[in-house]
């Protein structure tokens, strides 16, 4: 890369940030990308850090050392995650999305990656500072959601199937109860795509009694893995006993009335959980 | 937003391009954005287009009018491309690939966000002068690449599926023939995800004989939508005869020699397709 000058480094390092998050990259890196002096860069990345945690983008992390440098961490403000989700609400609660049986038509929003994204920003920011070695969900609409969180912590993405794959080799397969309506299910994970002893984080698009995600929970002892966190975009909030304890949710779907044709969505507990949290409780 | 020096305006307008890409953001935007005048955020906006065209992360392109401002159009260079293909020739050559049957595992790959953004970023570069409302796949492994693809695009994703779920609503089925086993499948997609007389472009990871791409095609007839494109990251080129004669592909695969533990993998032809296009003929 040729020589550049403040405002040529600037645009290049924002771009590269923005491409490497959570990962460690040296001033010797950026030094001899751009051939200026770890000073100059020092105080590039002033800059940097404070554009970004004005604008609720994330901060960089300063590491010291020998193998020391700096780490972009996603993470937007509270206030931008707050309008998100009741902008969120809003859509949600639109009566056209009522589907016979009472459910809920979301695929404008989930085949939006813009949409996706955000969502994944939001997840990667209360995540901020917890240790994460990989995401899961269960096909199919879980997937973009794993993949734009994964995207933003930088780890790879598993993804648990109800059927069984040729082009996945050796699979782990476990038997689970769905809440909702009590059948056995069987779901099962490549056993090449989850390294084991991995931290993993479990996403999924919607939650009712929780059945999928403890049996991803279960599936999850298979592998000797660990359960860091589980994030579901709507709960929804009913009679059936939860067979998940621990979550966070984005919103929470109270009631779809097919007969009025009315949808009551409020606030899940991510906002209240997004607050709480300080970078400085790290446990990396 | 507090006015902005010159390079707190470069990082927060990288970041920003980034995030809205193919969307025209006018130069009143920056500039209330900033609180800057107009012919310094000009001077930005040159500054920021020599770097993303020097290294490869796309253009800005000057809409001129009442209506005008820049667009950010990604795309990479024709040697990063080359180099990312070639590396994944390499990577897709290993012999512990090899599964029982000749089929490949590639989950490794398909599970990581960094080399399905790069995937996205090599499609939308071919992509990069057609006009396209919408990219479509079928459930499961080609949906992170359609919305890798659909957020450098920024446009929305519709995900065919081979089975018939409650929560889409109403939905349009056809049947196919699958290329390989020659059976009759089914595949739908929710009315309500793609909109009619929509310009699609198809993506899957893998095509073989391209039944399931074929099928695809005849649904989006359904739609009334245009078909704009095909892309696969990988097609085995074998015996059976090609159901889908225009496409594009980043490898190609040859040959699986489960007996010797070989793997033969090539270029496919969106190499050079990247290289002949040219940004002047943009159809848009």
């Amino acid at each position: 890369m040729k020589k550049l000058k403040r405002s040529g480094r600037l645009v290049d390092m924002t771009y590269y940030l923005f491409q490497h998050p959570h990962e460690v990259i040296s001033l010797t890196h950026f030094s001899e990308r751009y051939r200026s002096a770890k000073s100059s860069i020092s105080e590039d990345l002033v800059i940097v850090k404070e554009i970004f945690e004005d604008e609720g983008y994330g901060t960089l992390l300063t590491i010291s050392g020998a193998s020391g440098g700096v780490k972009f961490i996603p993470r937007i403000h509270h206030e931008q995650a707050q309008e998100f989700v009741d902008d969120l609400i809003k859509q949600l609660a639109v009566p056209e999305r009522i589907l016979p049986g009472g459910y809920l038509y979301m695929m404008d929003l989930l085949g939006s990656p813009k949409f996706i994204q955000r969502v994944g920003q939001v997840f990667a920011s209360v995540l901020a500072n917890k240790k994460i070695d990989a995401v899961m969900t269960v096909a199919t609409k879980g997937i973009p959601l794993a993949y734009a969180v994964g995207q933003y912590l930088n780890v790879p993405v598993s993804i648990v199937r109800r059927d069984h794959l040729v082009t996945e080799g050796s699979m782990v397969s476990i038997n689970y109860v769905s809440g909702s309506s009590k059948r056995i299910q069987t779901m099962t994970l490549a056993r090449r795509s989850l390294a084991p002893g991995s931290r993993v984080f479990i996403v999924d698009d919607f939650m009712k009694a929780g059945g999928t995600i403890r049996g991803m929970m279960d599936l999850l002892e298979e592998f000797q893995a660990k359960l860091v966190g589980i994030g579901v975009l709507v709960e929804s909030v009913g009679a059936e006993e939860r067979l998940v304890d621990e979550y966070m949710s984005i919103t929470r779907l109270s009631e779809v009335n097919v007969r009025d044709r009315t949808i009551t969505v409020e606030r899940g507990n991510l906002l209240d959980l997004l607050q709480t949290m300080k970078l400085e409780d790290d446990d990396k």
